[in-house]
């Protein structure tokens, strides 16, 4: 049997680990060892008097940027395995559902979070670092968009979903946002469950759900239409 | 004085908080009373049997469907003092730089995370739910992203970064992607810093920099280079 699929995070903060994902189906998945979370302290590998892994910028400026000699020897301590070694970074590729359904299918991830002003940018070429982002905006550290990232994988693994959820029908599933959901009671405060949800037509069902997603995601991110017919898998 | 930005977390797992906003920058100026942070239960607002807070999709479906009358007593029970109301939810409207200066500048965020397969859509339109996804990809619930974007705001917060750091001169805070960073030692594995940060010029530096910048930004993202000239701060 293979190893499970492992996320080993680089951080200054490994405390910050397992954070939200010790909690509700991710927390339990880890529990039950369907998947391995390991941190490394890049502290450790600091070399230098303090055991500082910092430095002011090179020519000039606020903050301090991240040595590439510490970093690298943070990196070369982790056996890849194959696993693709990400920077989380505002600079990075968009996460799409696309990526991480292509993390999730492979042995894990290799996560350097950064603080501080940035890493040293040597050290993301000489280690082929792959940047990714989850946003266009700027967080204090790596640490949540790792998190968001493992997250956003380990849903997809076999058995992490219980058979009353479903990995399917969601947004970007198949290039379109979500069709709404609703629920008991029928009525809300004056507010009625759309009738063709209750009809008990298969069908009709099917057809107001599709209609439904393709006019939010008209309405909303009209950007994501391009795409449909390409990432669709229906 | 006016009370410090406060954010309020609706969530089935406050256990989940504060994460990793208890470390680093963020957790010193939680302790510090910088900012303020809140979280509610809100399987605590089930009338239900077993403090259930969800049912079956109407018109059928894998998963379940976060009930309206549940998610409405939890929203009641919080004073907005002129806080949004955000879901977090992959329909939302993409976080951006832009959005996170607004809400840092306001008294803070009331952040509904949702789990199973969604929130009965009458809730949110009922609340008036203001919904922002932190990018393109699912989670397995909202509390990840709530953390994201309580991080990007609270680092913007007055005395939140240090002195040593800075908020300015980073990606989307000028339209662009930032400029490559780099410190001592000045080779590494036979890499050089390029001369001209070492050359004590300040005007060349500045030059470079903004050169850097817009290079890769033009090569990584160029969707964002129409936004420039609008989102211009200098």
């Amino acid at each position: 049997m293979s190893a499970p699929f492992t996320a080993t995070v680089l951080s200054l903060y490994p405390e910050a680990f397992p954070g939200v994902l010790g909690v509700s189906l991710i927390g339990r998945a880890l529990a039950q060892k369907k998947w391995q979370l390991e941190t490394l302290d890049i502290r450790r590998f600091s070399h230098h008097k303090h055991a500082s892994v910092d430095d002011t910028p090179a020519g000039g400026g606020p903050g301090m940027v991240l040595r590439a000699d510490v970093a690298a020897a943070a990196i070369d301590a982790v056996a890849l395995n194959g696993r693709p070694l990400i920077y989380l970074s505002p600079r990075g590729k968009p996460l799409t559902q696309a990526m991480v359904r292509d993390y999730a299918a492979g042995p894990g991830l290799v996560l350097f979070c950064g603080r501080f002003e940035g890493l040293d940018e040597r050290v993301i070429a000489a280690r082929k670092m792959e940047e990714v982002s989850v946003g266009d905006f700027v967080l204090a550290g790596g640490e949540v968009a790792a998190q968001a990232l493992i997250e956003a994988c380990v849903r997809l693994l076999p058995g992490v979903l219980g058979a009353a959820e479903s990995a399917h029908e969601e947004s970007f599933e198949d290039g379109l946002l979500e069709y709404p959901h609703y629920t008991r009671p029928r009525v809300w405060e004056g507010r009625e469950i759309p009738p063709v949800l209750l009809s008990g037509d298969h069908g009709a069902v099917a057809q107001w759900r599709r209609a439904e997603a393709e006019r939010i995601t008209r309405a909303r991110r009209p950007d994501l239409l391009g795409k449909t017919s390409k990432e669709s898998e229906t």
